[in-house]
């Protein structure tokens, strides 16, 4: 089954607001089973609206348009689909009951008669309660299609989707998709690609599909099954294989955990405490650490060591060795990692050194250059990295480096 | 001049990922002046692509297409546009030199023969460098229409589109729109709103929009013009009377000026240092002043004590105000930024200390609970507050209110 996305507003057109409902609908009708080959925007234009609805019902099965259901006369969305299907808009008393109540819950009486229009429904056409609004949706059936109206505000679309919607669109599939993530990190695209390239040729069901994050390389594997068992059945034989191709760099499967939560989780299982000795990332690997929930656990101490100064006064760097190799050096990173861990007691110590840009740059060490160092109970490796980004991308490259050199090394 | 905007990624479809590029394409080409009536989102299928992008040329001047430049078989947008307009594609050495050179800098050789792809033009278009990635953008021209393709990544998308194609869109079009960002800090979006809304109400040129960001409300001012002076003065008038009405709460009126380039800019005017504090922010609060480029004039050291024993050890927090008020306190926030200063001799010091959850909240002290103290040359203040949101906004709020609270407090 084809389901097509149709959002309506002149705002998103403008670049007012991001598209994040087509985005959750894009992830529930993927996850239903249904096939999604169009999303389309349009504004509140009644002629480019009706040829848009014409061209989408002409090439897939449901069409789910969201936004327009407002009270105004610029809100299109029912009119122009019942005008498309032939339908007369006939008030629906129900309709008219739950905004008057939820008038008078919500607005204290403030109704308009501009809103009575939000109850006028065409003819046959299933109604969806709206709890968090005034707009009902409604569900038009016409020659084996559906379109299905939903209001735009996304607390109001979301909760009437998973109550009415999913379900609807559940019970017309007869198979729905299940997706597993396996994440890498260490790795670039291309090489990551090229090393499954025959896989993702030869695939049918289960499908294999790389995303590309900063610094980490996704593959999403995605099994069309009649329920979890037979989907897992289906991609078990495609994980073990990546797993044999990619060994350690796969740092998980499951499409929620993110890599910092993974190393939290590896220091835990290892009893590690963790401090950091930050430079040019400046807080940011720590912060994204401290986004684990449960960190306290082993996070001992961050320090952002940005100036020289700071470098020797909190993590003991010697004078020497700032003087002799400068403070973006390999020793440097050394004597980083290793100062923290003796300064806060910590078993882990990881610290990142580097020049972000745009300025601070010379060509022996131009910008881009980052030394990350990792200390495990005393043994310390050090890293070189050139990155080739902005300011901000260097860093954000660092800090997943840095998380990637940590599981390897608490690995 | 009517623009199109054309997505192009199954990830799009999938809902793997929100389309934030069409999100800042469209707001790019509202404010040069173009008009938008449709944006579309496709997959990577070459019949598809094919017969959406002849549908945008018949109804668009110009078709902006993003995604599908990347060095895998599954990446036709480049192919897909020159077969439509008749074009071979021929290898461009100069994008082949870049692409060789962004290897050498960055993946030390890593690159794989797929990424020559990426070096193919269609034959007499326009070649946009790409800094940030190894796909270079394209622009077609033909019979006065233009297809512009630009990479997916919106790090890579977005400077290429400033540096290129906007200049390019705009030697099109007669007249212009000029915008200037009135930002606010300090102040909620609504209480902003309502201290406007006969400006908004009665808006022509210039108009007048707002946008919610995290803990900043930003007015969008806009004014459509022949030149920047002509906008200037019509834009004048209004800007007055935002400062007559909102006074020190505007931190700025450059669009990319942002809340923590502002501090920096304070801190070195008055000649101050300035070390951080974190327990719950993490190193976010450190890591988005350590984005200002130059900040190392300014920066002592931060300190990410999110443990009790870190405080005391790093910051000289007693531990009888811990063990009588807790770490979440107004006497520990205090204690936090007098001690950094004290330890490292900033003359600003800011510390912040809170529960951003899941877990660890009470009655008495609920999660979302943050103080923020703020001590300038030993006078200290501490704000409290009451965030609603997960963990991430919790703390991303907190960042917001601190560097707030620290240009109140420098100003």
């Amino acid at each position: 089954m084809v389901a097509e996305l149709l959002s309506v507003g002149t705002e998103l057109l403008l670049g007012n607001i991001v598209n994040t409902n087509a985005n959750y609908l894009a992830k529930e009708c993927a996850s239903l089973g249904l096939s999604c080959y169009h999303q389309v925007v349009v504004g509140d234009n009644p002629e480019r609206l009706k040829e848009t609805l014409i061209t989408a019902l002409e090439r897939s099965d449901v069409v789910i348009m969201t936004g327009g259901l407002g009270p105004t006369d610029d809100d299109l969305s029912k009119e122009t689909a019942a005008g498309v299907c032939g339908l007369p808009l006939i008030l629906d008393e129900h309709s008219k009951e739950m905004i008057a109540d939820y008038f008078e819950r919500v607005h204290a009486g403030s109704i308009t008669n501009n809103n009575w229009k939000q109850a006028m429904i065409p003819e046959g056409a299933i109604v969806l309660d709206n709890h968090n609004g005034t707009a009902p949706g409604v569900i038009i059936e016409t020659d084996n299609k559906a379109i299905i109206l939903l209001p735009g505000p996304p607390g109001e679309l979301k909760p009437m989707f998973a109550e009415h919607v999913a379900p609807y669109l559940a019970a017309k599939q007869p198979e729905q998709f299940y997706s597993k993530m396996v994440k890498l990190c260490g790795i670039g695209e291309s090489s990551a690609e090229t090393k499954v390239k025959d896989l993702i040729d030869e695939q049918t069901n289960p499908t294999l599909a790389p995303y590309a994050k900063i610094g980490e390389v996704h593959f999403r594997v995605t099994a069309k099954a009649k329920d979890a068992a037979q989907a897992d059945a289906l991609m078990e034989p495609l994980i073990k294989e990546l797993y044999h191709r990619f060994g350690k760099l796969i740092f998980t499967t499951d499409p929620d955990e993110t890599l910092e939560e993974v190393v939290v989780k590896l220091l835990k299982a290892k009893g590690y405490t963790l401090a950091t000795a930050e430079s040019c990332t400046g807080g940011l690997l720590s912060g994204r650490l401290i986004n684990v929930a449960g960190i306290s656990e082993v996070f001992k101490e961050g320090f952002v060591t940005y100036a020289n100064e700071a470098k020797m006064r909190s993590l003991g760097v010697k004078e020497e060795t700032l003087a002799q190799y400068g403070a973006v050096s390999k020793e440097t990173a050394r004597e980083m990692s290793e100062g923290v861990c003796q300064v806060t007691g910590a078993d882990v110590g990881i610290s990142v050194t580097g020049i972000a840009g745009p300025d601070g740059g010379t060509k022996e060490k131009p910008v881009g250059l980052v030394y990350i160092g990792c200390t495990v109970k005393g043994k310390t490796r050090v890293e070189e990295f050139f990155f080739t980004g902005n300011r901000k991308k260097n860093r954000d490259y660092a800090v997943v480096r840095a998380l990637t050199l940590l599981r390897e090394e608490i690995l």
